[in-house]
């Protein structure tokens, strides 16, 4: 039943948000999960020039379960491209097994 | 000193966290982490038959750590047959090495 | 372009959170993630000898994505070390693939 996928994790400003989920929703991706999260790069600056330090939770975590590493790296690609020359942000995989999915159909079917 | 364990995720609408602890209490599992979460699945419906968007973090990702992969699928299915035909939901599973864990003992002992 | 990392992950109490961030800063690792996070360890007790069911996102879950399994090691026992005794708490690593990291340098260089 467990079945392979690549979690893609992609760490970055909270500001890139509703973009970063048009990206994925556009690549086939059947959906991500977001957290609010704080934290702080190397540099401690961000591309508002305010150290991250000062307003802790203005990142945010995104992940998403993609069926192939291709799918995985071809987001992170798109996203890096976009963003990553303008804003901070870190993207990683890690593997994982998806055993159990389901997406609710509502009361007009799915 | 390293440990091997199976973390379980289960992301899922926000609802479901007290059953869901129950079961991973149930299920032998010494804790569990939960954090707020919003995202959105491929269908962008819940099962309150409001698009996830609107209300962005109604969702929880519930991370556990268990001693076996048997322990993991053992907790997701039960909860996704308890629960993922009438709500959205994911689970899957990733290797991990517990490093450190500890357990803090109150003033009356362990 | 994948570069392996070692993802080491921290729950533990949030008042901790600054004092880790200063172990993580000073063990040379580039930056972390902090996530504000609710559970429940196997005794349901806390350092402040409150369950922890009653102040449910008093934990934080802390990642850091390390160069080598050693420094995720050095940076584990430090914390262990340092806190474990008195407050609850996990450190765990996962295995993980940096597809790209950026950090944004400012109007005054880097």
């Amino acid at each position: 039943m467990a079945k392979p996928a690549s979690k893609l994790v992609i760490v970055t400003e909270k500001v890139l948000l509703k973009k970063i989920a048009k990206i994925i929703d556009e690549s086939g991706a059947t959906g991500y999960t977001a957290v609010d999260a704080g934290g702080q790069g190397s540099r401690n600056v961000r591309s508002t020039g305010h150290p991250s330090v000062s307003d802790h939770y203005s990142n945010v975590k995104i992940e998403v379960l993609t069926e192939s590493r291709d799918m995985a790296m071809k987001i992170s690609d798109e996203i890096a491209t976009q963003f990553f020359d303008d804003y901070s942000g870190i993207a990683y995989i890690c593997e994982a097994e998806v055993l159990s999915a389901h997406k609710f159909c509502g009361p007009d079917g799915c």
